[in-house]
């Protein structure tokens, strides 16, 4: 092998190490840390970004892809010609960030997380609102050294990022018949006289029996835990922290059992693609990397809803529940949990949100974001803008901002351009899902049985195993025949819905 | 102030941020990590402690140290010198090692620690054996790296990195004294007609209980929680992770409730001292460490000795240990706790044993350490040599490895030349107990009320706000008037089990 590749491998591998660091240091600052490490937390967050930013950036890595690019016995295998134009990729754009650049982002990031998970209990956007200003600052002068691709906005330049060739202009062309499908479906089944009756999984159960659910949930469909952990923290996420090593953790509330299991299912989702990458042997390398945020979201999303929300799943899982729980759970039936779980109602809470109406919350905060970013909105204006968007297309009047503007970590981190990537994941599960179901034409009957191996077997082989050698365009053509639309999710929502809510076959 | 110093200071909190980072991963694969990640976690915490070590002995650092040690006004400020002294220690050992030689000790040190589990568990010492034998080759290295103390011998060359200044023909000199005690004491208490009863702390209680009991008994004594946690782990450790961070562990065994809250106590001790070293504003600095691993000893054992297994402790904790268990706790007095956890009986395992038959314990892991430095005992006869000594200075036969040369955890780590740092820390635990206890005549009246701030806060005032600014013999010196011997922890040992074993006033 080229001996220059195995050096850029190895150099990769090295930045991967202390990225992996930092992954960890993020998962314990979320679920672990005692509280007055706080603020050193944030230096060390910086330190090891900074650290992993100049080794990646350094002129030699660049040298080193330049040497591969013109190898002839390199660019003669397809996979390794895939890694190094992702690699080439990720190099260019790092190298127009500035080290000094990096460092104040993350350390920004650390800082203003603690300063919003204040904000957001005590409601008061106005000790937030600096540290959103600093961030979109930043944020600009981010897109400054991104450069804004051609044709497109400053907005794409961040999207960039967690979507990768995705446009603000496309996002607006999938979203806005999403819009015209979802509204009337939206005003259909909660019109409707029929209205399924959300009781059955409001039940009040102790904490310790719920991680045990949780667990057995997590495990049943295929998370490994060998590999992996389940834990608590306030907002629930997935670190792919390193080889062997994924953390899922989820939240508990006293009368949300079904949440918590929900908010397990779909860290679960995330969890299993990581779980999935080839990284004990491609550590660092594109190719043992997650193609975009959309695509993991669609993981996620597909086992908490097309999965989680179907009633295979419950017809498998309300024994194990019953079981674990004993006589607290009450008697309700399979056919219960599938209505209950399925109520589609606006919230004013994204992650509280249904299937349905979520995607308005994603709607709203990219248009949002959107001007934000344009200069079109000022920060200062946001709880405004936002808590009109809501009663316009969700017809809730925002009582705080903490159940506004306030409610998510995202802004807190930084992370703008990020929203979108969660409704483009419902679109690639919706996508998706119809293919596997076409596949596999009796996935349900194994699900009811508790056979999750067929569905992960068939991500395995066509998404995860390939980290990043197609992107997510031509990943969904491979994998469905198609480029992205909303008609598949919408099929999806229309056939499991009508026939709960009694408004159609 | 000098501009050399304040550049010095930002160069060692770099490495100081880089070292906590190290401490969290080392943290968390004891308590945390999955276990298909232990592969990994080698190479990170190898990569790490490399670029701490190649950014401390910076020849740029060197050169700060220098420019500051002519510096006529830093060098007129006794702390600042203090200060200075010990980085210039710090730094001719650091510099002496060679980066690669680092690495290698810390992945040796994480791979070794997975053969070791897995050789106790098997009592499979042959397993262990060669990654033994690479250590005492890696450790012999740092001898040759370091050079032999004028005067000393091979073995004081490691012991200086736990217990500096501190030599082996020194420890002998303690340590002679100590077992012609000892040994007379052991004999006396076991042939006693009266023998106190250990069954009142036998009683199996469940862990979640034992958990909540442990973490309100160290928050009683003054662990800080929200500068710290409280985990559990095979091997109870406490690691000092950074400014506000310092993590407890303990271990739970279901009729040993009593040996968790030692095990608590013990590392409480340790968590304390971290607590108390001025590390938010000097993290980094040798004025915000801990003197010396003796030191650190001396303020564990205190709180689990003389405050732990002293009639106030019990005075106090019982009634609480009766809210929390309820009557599966049985009826038992306060003498009778008091007795039982002052019980002397000669075990094979070293972290089980009595206050008195621990210190022969350390006395030969002492010797058989030096012996295998010197060459005089090759380490695939290290079982014999250990079993051999176990029956002639305890009368017990070792029965396994398990329970024999592989209980430790520390030879896996490549720690050689830790262990006698035990028994230095009981002599300074004694010799600052008769200190403090005269300086605090009610201290045993207030302890009994539950309140431990006296002695806390005299422990905070004489030793840990000073960090390393006075050596171990000063600090001894210091605060007792006198250089360290046995006697006093002799005379503390006879006056109390003397009377519970009806052999003495």
């Amino acid at each position: 092998m080229s001996k220059s590749y195995k050096t850029l491998k190895s150099r990769l591998r090295e930045v991967a190490i202390l990225q992996s660091t930092g992954a960890l240091l993020s998962w314990d600052q979320e679920t672990m840390m005692p509280p007055d490490a706080a603020g050193f937390r944030a230096e060390e967050l910086s330190l090891i970004a900074s650290l992993a930013h100049r080794r990646f950036t350094d002129p030699a890595v660049g040298d080193l892809i330049a040497a591969c690019e013109t190898d002839a016995v390199l660019i003669s295998d397809a996979e390794v010609v895939a890694n190094l134009r992702e690699i080439r990729r990720d190099w260019d754009r790092a190298t127009r960030l500035p080290a000094e650049l990096v460092a104040e982002i993350s350390e920004t990031s650390s800082l203003a997380l603690e300063v919003w998970r204040q904000a957001r209990i005590d409601s008061d956007f106005a000790a937030f609102r600096p540290w959103l200003e600093k961030h979109l600052r930043l944020q600009l002068r981010k897109v400054e050294c991104y450069g804004v691709p051609q044709g497109g906005e400053p907005y794409d330049a961040l999207m960039e990022d967690y979507e990768p060739g995705m446009r603000a202009a496309e996002v607006e062309r999938l979203f806005a018949p999403l819009r015209d499908a979802i509204a009337p479906l939206m005003a259909e089944l909660i019109g409707s006289s029929h209205q399924p009756d959300p009781a059955p999984v409001k039940v009040k159960l102790p904490g310790d029996r719920q991680r045990e659910f949780n667990r057995r949930v997590a495990e049943g469909i295929g998370y490994d835990f060998r590999a992996g952990r389940l834990d608590t923290s306030t907002h629930p996420f997935t670190e792919g922290v390193a080889p062997g090593d994924t953390r899922i953790t989820t939240r508990y509330g006293e009368y949300q059992y079904v949440e918590s299991v929900y908010s397990t299912l779909h860290e679960a989702g995330h969890g299993m693609y990581e779980q999935g990458l080839p990284k004990a042997e491609l550590h660092g390398q594109p190719l043992s990397e997650a193609i975009s945020l959309g695509i993991h979201e669609s993981q996620s999303r597909m086992w908490e809803n097309q999965v989680g929300r179907g009633r295979a799943f419950w017809t498998w899982a309300l024994p194990i529940a019953r079981e674990v729980f004993g006589a607290a759970l009450g008697d309700h039936g399979v056919d219960d949990y599938y209505a209950a779980v399925n109520v589609v109602r606006p919230n004013l809470i994204r992650v509280e949100s249904d299937e349905v109406t979520y995607n308005l919350h994603i709607m709203l905060r990219f248009d949002l974001e959107r001007a934000l970013v344009r200069g079109d909105l000022k920060v200062s204006d946001l709880p405004g803008a936002w808590n009109e968007r809501i009663e316009k297309d969700l017809g809730l009047v925002v009582p705080d901002d903490r159940r506004g503007c306030l409610q998510d970590i995202h802004w807190s981190m930084g992370s703008i351009g990020y929203f979108p990537t969660y409704t483009l994941g419902n679109l690639y599960a919706g996508q998706l899902w119809e293919t596997v179901t076409a596949e596999i034409p009796d996935l349900e009957e194994s699900m009811a049985r508790g056979e999750f191996d067929p569905l992960l077997a068939w991500l395995r082989d066509k998404l995860h195993r390939h980290g990043r050698r197609y992107s997510a365009p031509e990943t969904c053509r491979r994998l469905t025949g198609r480029p992205l639309s909303h008609a598949a999710l919408i099929r999806y929502l229309e056939a499991k819905l009508r026939p709960l809510y009694g408004t159609g076959p």
